[in-house]
């Protein structure tokens, strides 16, 4: 086998995007239904002005503001209805000095008026007329063509994740078809010879496989697609045959656990058989996360993935490696982050990126975070963790009463 | 009509909540693949000791402390090998005084054993015997049988959101079924004459359906099914065949728009007639989101929720109310929010609750936060928006600097 060290963070998401094919990036059109929690592939540019006419803001009269000069409420000033606008038709008539139309909320005001008046400033005379008692100001209660958005402005940006309010801003174009990124399709694979699986009869000694579940739920949160999700044991014959079947099917292969004794290197020594060019990082300087190995397979494109088998650390490394590489490949925003203030010391630990799982509180100030610790410490991060505070290499450790920010996991 | 009055929102929340019956809470069993992103309906408990056999944490060799005890790098102690314990398998023979077992990581302690010895610190001197270069205290390396988790401990609560992590805790104890809350039944209606359908040619005066889109996605981000989405024209009878059939397909109906002339209270009206006790609130105290009407329909057990007809009011009455309702019900904690310093005033509305639309930007100390304004504003408050501030009814404007709490939406 080639002669690999551990790389850090920075460097395994260098070769992780270097070594990336164009299927990563593949686009798909989908209806506006089916594409919230999808992310866009295009950006989203506006095709016409918004609104397209004068729309008022109240209902009201349409007025020319020079007819309102000194109207006041003793002093009415008393203008001819020639029309009366209904909402969604256009208006009809250009109105001319003196004249007058009725618009509501949202209506079109005609030509020739220049501001609203409210209802409740005006008294209606007989049917043709109507009394203003009340002066306004060109612009009045209307808003302008294009006052909301111009043609040819940037809504969204390329790598914006569909939620309700930007699905509203598409909708309010018109679109009902948007082009969105491809989900992934992924393989999870959990091996290891102690591993039961849920809902089955377990043996003492034996434990339940906790990665084949937690990553597949975690691919989904992200937009991912399982194809296919499998608990092994640690033969190298059947993951050898997992492994090649992946590689035709999916665009990530993601392993997890081969932990039992000469079995550790099985992942990479099965990457390097049947990938070219292979084992591209084998270890991560990153606490926890050193068992991480990356390869790729050319001629499918396929990216294989060994994550470490504790659960929380197969989560981070998942978070780390490949929803950073989702985020850069689409151009998506990152995350909010929560700000706190630490309630104990985090240790960084020499030569190594440090990720720490945290419980959030609430304060009167914002949020504190506490580590959340342990020897084995599995059940209580994966019940009471809110998110990671990640260290730089040879950053120092974090103090009690310093700032961070939680990355929610 | 009864005499209705404008409620706080506190009011209104009290009004939903005692109005509901047990439709809302209704459970259902699902598989641990389907359980993501649910909420759980029971608490769960911890069944059995985690983990239920003692564990060690290194590969090594299991022994008894006290044989290690003068044991040093230069003056090692000599220890008779009787097993080899496989992963997953039963540790088959107690070890007796000067006797140890080769346990790997995860694998079980034999009875006799105490402690591990990391394999760097031994050196096998033949087939059947092993150098031990360190002493070891008891307990060394080993996660004691529930040291991770009691049996009969609470490992999540009742109305827990089910991500990833949580996935991984049922996985842990072998549950592969969970009981969690039935999604609510939605119909979402709009009502407009101005109304075009996204994808459809509009003509001027015209705008595009954008709540029927946005709440339906608002929805189904809170694990809400909706069964019917319809757009329709601003005539009563019409209203009263989508409302009328609702009553009897879904357990929540919401009706956005109908700011016709004259049509302004056809919701509340409509509700009066079909539904019994009918409305219970007309009107809120909050900016914005005055225009919102609760009723309830008692035989049916059915919530009719009339929105205000602006995008962006829509979304946050929505929030306010059903998803807050939801929370309330199921038990779940409340999401996350991200303090930041405000960038600019967000003046109070005397007698009302106001709710304003922020957008977020890094900073060196964290987040600030800027007031999405504007006239009009719909698009920008929709592109740029992440969260919302909420200033509670006579609470004075927020000044400029001040820190707040934002609610993303």
């Amino acid at each position: 086998m080639k002669f690999l060290k551990v790389d850090s963070l920075e460097q395994a998401r260098d070769k992780l995007a270097a070594a990336l094919r164009d299927g990563f990036t593949q686009t798909e059109q989908v209806g506006l239904q089916e594409a919230a929690g999808r992310c866009l592939a295009e950006p989203v540019f506006c095709p016409k002005m918004v609104p397209d006419f004068r729309r008022s803001t109240v209902d009201g009269y349409a007025v020319s503001a020079r007819d309102t000069q000194g109207a006041g409420e003793s002093i009415p000033v008393f203008l001819d209805i020639v029309e009366e606008v209904a909402i969604g038709h256009p208006a009809t008539r250009a109105l001319k000095s003196g004249e007058c139309a009725y618009v509501p909320t949202g209506g079109m005001l005609p030509d020739g008026a220049d501001a609203m008046v409210m209802v409740e400033y005006t008294e209606l005379f007989d049917e043709k007329s109507v009394a203003v008692y009340s002066a306004v100001s060109p612009g009045n209660a209307v808003v302008q063509v294009g006052e909301d958005a111009r043609k040819g402005e940037l809504l969204l940006e390329r790598g914006t994740r569909l939620d309700a309010k930007r699905i509203g801003v598409l909708a309010s174009i018109g679109k009902n078809q948007v082009r969105v990124f491809r989900p992934w399709r992924l393989t999870v694979i959990s091996t290891g010879d102690e591993l039961a699986l849920p809902g089955e009869e377990k043996t003492a000694c034996q434990v339940y496989d906790i990665n084949t579940s937690a990553l597949c739920a975690l691919a989904q949160e992200h937009g991912m697609e399982v194809v296919e999700a499998v608990t092994l044991q640690d033969e190298e014959a059947l993951l050898e045959q997992a492994l090649r079947r992946s590689l035709t099917e999916c665009d990530i292969v993601v392993i997890s656990g081969g932990s039992s004794k000469g079995k550790k290197d099985m992942t990479a020594r099965l990457i390097e058989k049947i990938a070219v060019p292979g084992v591209c990082t084998h270890g991560l300087a990153l606490k926890p996360g050193k068992p991480t190995i990356i390869g790729t397979d050319e001629s499918s494109g396929t990216l294989l993935i060994g994550l470490p088998g504790h659960p929380v650390a197969a989560i981070m490394v998942f978070e780390l490696l490949l929803v950073w590489l989702q985020r850069r490949l689409y151009g998506e925003k990152e995350p909010l982050c929560i700000p706190a203030v630490l309630e104990s010391n985090i240790p960084g630990a020499p030569g190594r990126a440090t990720c720490q799982m945290v419980k959030l509180t609430a304060s009167d100030s914002g949020y504190r975070a506490r580590p959340v610790f342990g020897k084995s410490g599995l059940m209580s991060t994966l019940t009471q963790a809110d998110g990671y505070v990640l260290l730089e290499v040879n950053e120092e450790g974090l103090r009690s009463g310093e700032r961070v920010m939680v990355h929610p996991v």
